[in-house]
């Protein structure tokens, strides 16, 4: 398969690419570093990104910044700008890209843990993550040519342990090889419409 | 107690009226109905009116337009218009209510079937309908001096048969009664940071 992989230098849009690139063309995409160089918040990027490499099999999304940080004192920017930067990016990726993905070919997003095992600090996290989850089981039943869609939602990955050291006591840890495989049943699988949670 | 209802004027706001309003003081809210005219599509008109009102016991909010139709050629700015109107709106009462709620009050919001038992055309409602899930769940574990917040996300209402006659095949329709009993759990009762199915 010829595969888009967005956010290939994040923690997890790593173990995407371990998993696939041993098997599979992965076309890295990012901001500063990657095969091609575009940052998905912007429309015209993704345009010009999908004219660049043609038609894929598979388009796999790991990208996602935004406001953290307590209710009280949030403003409804600081919310918007998570919805903007985490969630509006990988929805974009897909209206914008439907003609650039081969029949039975597949969308992977990414979302998280926090709209399901909330942390202090985590609604506007949380806010986007779930608009992915919802945009994604929804658009899986309005998808052209058989093509899929599903997201990869993992808890904190162990290779972010010390990263987030404090943020998320008593939640597991996963690994790699974890997140890696739910990249891969989305991509190289049949389901369709799934958030697929590793924890 | 002493609670604000926006969107009473709507079929699932009703449900929440005809529930509270035999044994609570409700203040109805609305665009172009209600004791006090206010849309909250714009966050003037809800500091304006929590101004107007004082301090509550709960807010109740059952408001909520969007785009509605295929995914090819969904653009994102329509995607947006569904988070615009039916996410942020909601979210920006309690983003700006906090302090209008007494202590161990409540916020209860509305979503919908949408993101779990999606339809034809419903990925930008779907958007919408998780990132407010996601939010109250994960707000839930932010709020101050005890208030609490909710999400009633109900099936098609019975009342709205003939409104959707057709797009929502296979789906149970639910009374007005069951709807109520989930406004009454959030705004009555102790549970916080759910997400009341009512189907």
């Amino acid at each position: 398969m010829k595969i888009i992989l967005i956010g290939a230098g994040g923690a997890v849009g790593k173990t995407a690419l371990q998993t696939l690139n041993p098997r599979h063309e992965v076309i890295t995409v990012g901001r500063t570093s990657g095969d091609i160089l575009a940052d998905i918040e912007h429309v015209d990027n993704i345009r010009a990104m999908y004219k660049q490499i043609g038609k894929v099999d598979a388009v796999v999304c790991s990208i996602g910044d935004g406001h953290f940080g307590p209710l009280k004192g949030m403003t409804g920017q600081q919310l918007m700008l998570s919805i903007n930067r985490k969630m509006l990016p990988q929805v974009s990726l897909v209206l914008e890209g439907l003609d650039n993905v081969n029949d039975r070919g597949s969308f992977t997003l990414t979302t998280g843990v926090l709209n399901r095992d909330p942390i202090v600090g985590g609604a506007a996290a949380a806010a986007a993550n779930g608009a992915v989850d919802g945009f994604v089981k929804a658009a899986a039943v309005d998808m052209p040519r058989g093509i899929r869609i599903n997201a990869v939602s993992p808890e904190v990955l162990e290779a972010s342990r010390e990263k987030y050291d404090g943020f998320f006591r008593g939640h597991r840890h996963v690994s790699n090889e974890e997140v890696g495989l739910a990249y891969s049943k989305s991509v190289e699988g049949v389901l369709n419409g799934q958030v697929f949670i590793v924890e």
